[in-house]
């Protein structure tokens, strides 16, 4: 079954959601959630809102209790994009096949924009109920957002140059995309009010798959890890990490079946060949 | 007495908090944490944070309570500078004296310090013991400072160019200097657990001052509201909002004193002439 098939459910609830907390392109400044909504809506595959959801309900939570801190991870995920493309850092004219934002509303604007998107983040975390859990989301979700997290992953790849050893690329893959993916998945369980046995196999689980996904996205645009190590051992990494993910999330049981539902769709998402460069 | 020394202890524990809560610049990526270290600790009166004190203890809490919530609204008021300041926005070289932060590290390591800042703003927020209390300070400073606040004002103040009247001005002055300066005030009040019948007159204190303040601002450097209005008109508007916002908080009696001096303070700021341009 295809990713989109699998997660109907989730992906609708999402777009949902999302549509629910971005400010209408009508409310002002019209031009600036114009941009908002164009960053957020652009046919990302929701990897991280699907994360939460899962990991929400192989937490034995409901779905409607992660829709939020879901959400915010996206948000804070497309604001990455928008300022990761800015001509000061990856400048990069086309995302997903289209204009990227500074490239479609000017430079000023995708800066803002970004800033937005970032501040709505949090503001959508203060929108769960139980204060406590909006105390505990907010630790985990700026904790891996910022500037010991992915901020800290993006620093250090525009530092790194052409110095790449494994142990740096380690680094930029754990923070740059590691992190949010980790916190997710923290997310869904802290929305669950999942207690200790619960978050640390899913703590773990999440730093796998987030690793792993690095590696696969690395595989197709051949970048990154592909500039030290062969495809093939990269292959084999990609499918280790997903493998010890899938171990680690198995005393939770049945309920983690999306959860592993998930591992399985990144395995086929391993390219056969190398170097396919494929829009995300 | 002196700004500097009337509020000398609140500085020194605003000076302490932000210490603490920033990472050090040995902290990698420590290029990331020396250019966010060189936008908080580069001057300023630290303005915002002076008043969710006072507030504070206006609402009969203790200083401590709202150390926290202090610290977050500075960092989201230098996220702000840094950004305003980039080549695509202000393009500003110099601010009170020393080079931006994207002339002394870069456009791209201004970006993401930026990035980093308002990310700790909410991080640190999270800091607050109370979920409760957590959950209402996120709730008011992530409104204030973002796209319908704080951002919606940046860009309505970009778009403006030159066709500005008078609802245009105000727009931008609430929203882009008004808001955050309001929240600061409310977080203070939100940080001793004030009731309705203390967050109303402080809402309205915070506005007024907040008004004042960006009014004096333009005085200073002949920008905005001087563009329409006369010099001693607007020293005249200036005048009467704080005479107003110092009525709004009469009913908080003699533990509001504070709240009266940080007024006080800024009816002496008011220019005698106008267009005197100095480092703020």
């Amino acid at each position: 079954m295809k990713y989109e098939t699998y997660f109907k459910s989730y992906l609708k609830s999402i777009e949902a959601t999302l549509e629910k907390v971005l400010p209408g392109d009508g409310i002002p400044p019209c031009r600036l959630h114009e941009a908002m909504r164009y960053a957020v809506f652009s046919g990302g595959k929701r990897f991280r809102p699907v994360l939460t959801l899962a990991a929400c309900e192989a937490s034995g939570g409901k779905v409607e209790q992660a829709l939020y801190p879901a959400a915010a991870a996206e948000l804070v995920h497309s604001y990455s994009l928008v300022h990761d493309d800015l001509p000061a850092l990856d400048n990069d004219d086309l995302r997903r096949g289209v204009l990227t934002c500074h490239k479609q509303f000017g430079e000023a604007m995708a800066i803002l924009a970004g800033d937005g998107l970032l501040t709505l983040a949090f503001q959508v975390l203060g929108l769960v109920a139980d204060g406590a859990k909006v105390r505990a989301l907010l630790a985990e979700l700026s904790t891996a957002s910022g500037s010991c997290g992915m901020i800290g992953g993006q620093v250090a790849d525009l530092e790194a140059g052409k110095d790449l050893d494994l142990p740096m690329l380690d680094y930029i893959s754990i923070h740059k995309t590691g992190k949010l993916i980790k916190a997710s998945a923290v997310c869904g369980a802290l929305a669950a009010n999942a207690g200790k046995e619960v978050l640390q196999p899913m703590t773990k689980y999440g730093e796998l798959v987030g690793m792993a996904f690095q590696t696969i996205d690395d595989l197709f645009d051949g970048d990154g890890y592909t500039k030290l190590m062969k495809p093939k051992e990269l292959r084999d990494q990609a499918r280790d990490l997903i493998a010890q993910a899938m171990r680690a999330i198995k005393p939770l049981g049945r309920k983690a079946q999306k959860l592993q539902a998930i591992a399985e769709f990144l395995i086929e998402r391993i390219p056969r060949n190398h170097h396919v460069t494929v829009a995300r």
